[in-house]
């Protein structure tokens, strides 16, 4: 299992927890945005999209986080990812794409990268940018965790689910942009209590072996 | 089974697609966005995350598009939106969420708002960006399409799956935004023979009954 990561990325950043979760064993490939690694043409010729992370597992390549995840739930059954009823499922899924969906994509490095360049954005307008669109959906998702979370330990109910899995990293890059996390005590005692467990812990971007 | 809807939205469009597909008729409540309707209090006592589309089946309400669909397809096995095999699965979910995640949030009406409002961006600035993202992810998706799709007639092998799901609207807002499709002929000419299969057909914007 050969995982093409970024110590920084957010996305390879759940993969990295979701392989941990698992107990598998996975090389990193280390491709470094600062240097355009991902769009390189040998990267390419891996993953299409050239976006991190990608999942070499034997042969197979597969992009895409969730789809990842989806993937290694399926494959290695625990502990699962999602609970077992299908209302539930389709509850940690929303969660789980409220951050995937609809918070980090608009925060990716490459969206930041063209406010700064086409719309002459500096750091006050890009963080701004980035407050506001995780604000925007960490306060559904507060509601969300509210009402699902059975001991604010995890999203929904009592088991680390894909939503957690979601949750920390965007979590992180909140924290690293300074964001007001005043309106969201739910989803930082959650969070906080996610950072505590080893998968979370040896995931995060400072303990790879990549990091700057 | 009610389905909070907007003729325009992209992710509601999805999810008539799927219920068409899986044969379950459904009462549309439609959802202004020009009104605010979905972030009014009464939506968000239904879905916090004041997005469309939200499905109410018998009280069990359930938001986000690929959330639904993925429920909807465990809900209604026939005619199975993903393969059967974990890598295939995820490759048909890594081309949904190619779009799902990484084109359609950055286009969002919510966020070409921001660009007019925040960033004084007028009609081209936003055309702009539209266009840019939409021919992003569509450069590495017509490459999956290339090795996975049959016969330029679906995404992925020879049936319909999640990805086309995803494909089709994004495509029809691709084209209302004037985006130049000439890179990707294999993603217009599956596009074009989903646009003639009745599901799909009867999901489009104007064949709502709340189009302007």
């Amino acid at each position: 299992m050969k995982l093409y990561t970024y110590f920084r990325s957010s996305a390879a950043f759940r993969v990295r927890i979701a392989l941990n979760l698992k107990g598998v064993s996975y090389e990193p490939v280390s491709k470094a945005f600062a240097k355009k690694e991902h769009r390189a043409p040998d990267y390419l010729a891996v993953n299409p999209q050239g976006l991190i992370p990608a999942l070499d597992d034997d042969g197979a390549v597969l992009s895409q986080s969730v789809a990842i995840m989806e993937y290694l739930d399926e494959k290695y059954p625990k502990p699962a990812f999602l609970p077992a009823d299908p209302a539930s499922r389709a509850r940690v899924r929303s969660m789980a794409l409220a951050i995937a969906c609809d918070i980090h994509p608009l925060n990716n490095l490459r969206v930041l990268n063209y406010l700064r360049k086409e719309l002459a954005q500096n750091d006050d307008g890009v963080n701004k940018w980035y407050r506001h669109w995780v604000t925007e959906g960490f306060r559904g998702l507060e509601v969300q965790a509210q009402e699902f979370s059975a001991s604010k330990r995890y999203c929904f109910g009592d088991a680390v689910s894909l939503a957690d899995i979601c949750l920390v990293p965007q979590m992180y890059n909140a924290r690293r942009f300074e964001t007001d996390l005043t309106a969201f005590p739910t989803l930082v005692a959650i969070s906080t209590h996610l950072e505590s467990i080893e998968a979370f812990d040896k995931a995060k971007p400072e303990a790879q072996p990549d990091a700057a």
